[in-house]
């Protein structure tokens, strides 16, 4: 083929790849509203970001790490790029043990973020893997997979080669158990948007599933850390048999305000296998493990003694307290929603509240309502996949001023 | 396919990759040498992480981003994907203008080090691309295009698909300019194993090469600042015509130490573009921009605070005073080997050593030799390709004392 051209080549699925313009186009819409209305306050609960300074212990770790960074005989140079065994000790003795989950060191991998480890675990399977995904979703699970060329092309906001489980309130935001073979599920529960959950027995027939099915199942629970009920699993392994058929990825993101300081991890069992295509299974910790240690170097230091901080007493109660702030914010937007006789989804068990548009609306005119009669920013639905139509994002993570002003504003509408 | 299966299947090009035991190797011979010798005091000349702790601008300036993550008003979550401008900034102005080089910011992409930027560019490119690499070489390029199936399959410890440029003594380590079209020219100056550089004129022949082809030489300027000589150049934009056939990887690991905080930099300039199989140029800048913003989330805020703070006069002048320590480290070396006989390459513009076996040994006899006789560590050439039989890398990362006491031991040979 190198006939037809002079040049290195692209990878050309990356051009199948829509232009991502959802924020730029509500940052647009924002301040072409602001440039008319100078005179009114915005509150901004489209956020998707921690906005509480980091909890006391954090810091001094932090301040620690980089004295020891200061002194030749403290100074550490590369780590292990699967992160250093002080962190993976404490995650698997704090995150996983109390829960009956038992795990090996070799079975934690410490990364610079979840993005990127749901990202690039595609790089360890086949791009002629199925891939299924709720919908809405988290874009970069479809996104990563557009660009390896396992998603086919775009029909109606839909991948041909992507199997879509919608979740509305139609169903209870519970997806349907797929009548087909899917090779790669991507869950995200706590679910980012609608801020629903599975509990035991729902996210048990996903595993039961994967199982019948040799479906790998990639688990992302990035917001466990604010499930308030008892019945919703913290950890996929708290499910019979899902050591056998899934990947779970963690984030220090939310959990302890760490967006900035860049780490997160990555459980891959050993038990976790995949196939070649003559049937011989293959382990994919050791494929991961391979991965990472070809293209990734390790966490930062200072970052993975930040993450250890966190499982100190006084870094729990720290986190803890800072979680409770944003819960605390999505239960008054929640009832302040609900009373004003909206249909409020999520911010029970996840800092994210996924609000249904009154009235027949669509997401994009009811992000406008609300920008143009209360001056209040959401996120479209319609941005996270076709079934987000009819929603609006609202997220925790703002002050508590904000959020009773905006439900003081929602009333008055 | 997935008849012939009941399971997800795996990356099959991850199973061609060849187990990479050369420093479990390494490791193995001397853990069995100090079981068998418990009072020799071995000296390791194979390490290839710094040692110097950071330097004081850069310390003060991380425990001042720290204690911002301590408070509400300068809390810092998310940075944008590319890095923070203030770093991007500093970069242009510190590491590129004064060499006449102009950049946009938008053409400099901060990551997390070089490994992974080395690592994952590829994505943005056809798995049908032709790569070329120097033997011997650092083998990330070669693994993350085996990941891909880029390589084709191993015969006789080369890949069918790779053209490998040799860089002996038999040729000045100055790699031939290839007569067939290559894709994907990785080139690494100065460079790792060997030491050795390019001066303007070599490295503008490549250059020229790659415009001719039009081929995408990825540089990999990790030790520039290494850099002695007024002929050699630092960044390969320094040669005309460059921004339109190179991508350069920069890393602050070896410039200033930062191995264990994860921070360096990728520059894609705009106008260096590759071509789809219809013959349309695409800017490469954009695709990676995407690929970055989907499958990463920026570098630390801590570790863009402390790169910053090495462009400033005291990081200037601190970063200058570890580099020079190790490369009076070289200079020891280099001549005290010298004195004894040995053929050393490298050491002048780069921290790396490439001594050439005596007597027609091969990498490991030498390796074993030194181990034995004079308790030192090294690293054996062939570890970074077939063109490295024959010789050894040692590097000058050590402290002073050990590349003093080195010396008198090899003299007593």
């Amino acid at each position: 083929m190198h006939s037809f051209t002079q040049m290195a080549l692209v990878n050309e699925n990356f051009l199948k790849l829509p232009g991502n313009y959802l924020f730029s186009d509500i940052a647009k819409k924002v301040e072409k509203y602001k440039a008319e209305h100078p005179e009114r306050r915005i509150i901004r609960l489209g956020i998707g970001d921690v906005t509480r300074p980091l909890p006391e212990a954090v810091i001094v770790a932090m301040h620690k790490a980089v004295d020891e960074m200061a002194n030749k005989e403290t100074f550490r140079g590369y780590g292990p790029e699967q992160g250093y065994d002080f962190l993976r000790e404490a995650i698997i003795k704090h995150d996983f043990e109390p829960r009956g989950i038992m795990l090996r060191k070799s079975e934690v991998f410490v990364n610079d973020g979840a993005k990127s480890d749901t990202g690039n675990i595609g790089d360890i399977l086949d791009i002629n893997n199925r891939v299924g995904v709720t919908d809405p979703v988290y874009p970069v699970y479809i996104d990563s997979n557009v660009m390896v060329g396992r998603t086919g092309n775009m029909t109606d906001d839909k991948w041909n080669d992507i199997t879509y489980f919608p979740c509305t309130a139609e169903n209870n935001f519970i997806p349907e158990i797929p009548h087909e073979r899917i090779d790669m599920i991507y869950l995200c529960y706590p679910n980012n948007p609608t801020g629903m959950t599975l509990s035991r027995e729902e996210l048990g027939k996903w595993v039961d599933y994967a199982l019948a099915n040799g479906s790998l199942i990639l688990f992302d629970a990035a917001y466990e850390a604010y499930i308030r009920e008892n019945d919703v699993p913290h950890s996929i392994y708290e499910i019979e048999g899902a050591k056998r058929c899934a990947i779970e990825f963690r984030s220090f993101s939310k959990t302890a305000g760490f967006t900035g300081l860049r780490c997160g991890y990555t459980i891959v069992p050993e038990e976790v296998k995949a196939s070649t295509r003559n049937g011989v299974e293959v382990s994919l910790n050791q494929l991961w493990n391979r991965r990472q240690s070809t293209k990734f170097n390790g966490a930062s230091y200072i970052s993975q003694r930040a993450a250890e901080a966190i499982y100190t007493p006084d870094g729990k109660e720290q986190i803890a307290g800072n979680i409770k702030y944003y819960m605390d914010n999505a239960k008054i937007m929640r009832s302040g929603l609900q009373k004003a006789g909206y249909k409020v989804f999520g911010g029970i068990n996840a800092p994210y509240l996924w609000v249904k548009a009154p009235d027949g609306l669509s997401s994009w005119d009811f992000f406008d309502m609300l920008l143009n009669n209360a001056d209040i920013v959401g996120t479209p639905g319609t941005g996270f996949g076709p079934s987000g139509e009819g929603y609006l994002r609202l997220t925790a993570f703002g002050t508590r001023e904000d959020c009773h002003e905006a439900i003081e504003r929602i009333n008055k509408l």
